[in-house]
């Protein structure tokens, strides 16, 4: 299993809107794609702009070919396209160690 | 519950001395530290320098006030401070919405 990080700055003001965008594009097009295993959303406290979504995916494949090939991608940034004040800043990542 | 994002880039090729003293650091100095919750540590796979630490407090005050206040930050800097190419960049987060 990978990490999908992704680093987001939205436009100032419209974090309640965001709110709920994100959580409907993760739920109704990301959750549905081939690989995906779970989710965390987390929002800035010094930076109430940026938002960090996490994604766990199978392998990278799952997010970079599959899921970026596919119709839910095109849903997903529809979703929550017009909100992002500059594109994600999006990497993968392996877990090395976590507590119990 | 919050969590402290540190995003970390060390210096070239010390990846494999990097792999012990940062999971040496957080289980010796970090997780011993007032409100601490749990931990996890992320490697890049594009950004083979970059390292990505999650720890979780019980409140923000714990990370910025008492953790760093303490001898147990002095320990956790000597331990992985040679390792950074350049300052880490920390914030810290609420949990929106994450998968059951």
């Amino acid at each position: 299993m990978i990490l999908e990080l992704a680093d987001i700055e939205i436009h100032p003001g419209k974090q309640t809107e965001f709110d709920s965008a994100i959580v409907n594009g993760v739920q109704n097009a990301i959750s549905k794609a081939k690989g995906f295993r779970g989710y965390k959303i987390n929002k800035g406290i010094e930076s109430p702009e940026r938002y960090v979504l996490m994604v766990f995916w199978d392998t990278l494949e799952n997010h970079t070919v599959d899921f970026r090939g596919s119709e839910l991608f095109t849903q997903w940034r529809s979703i929550v396209g017009p909100y992002f004040a500059s594109p994600p800043k999006v990497e993968h990542f392996d877990l090395l160690a976590k507590s119990d």
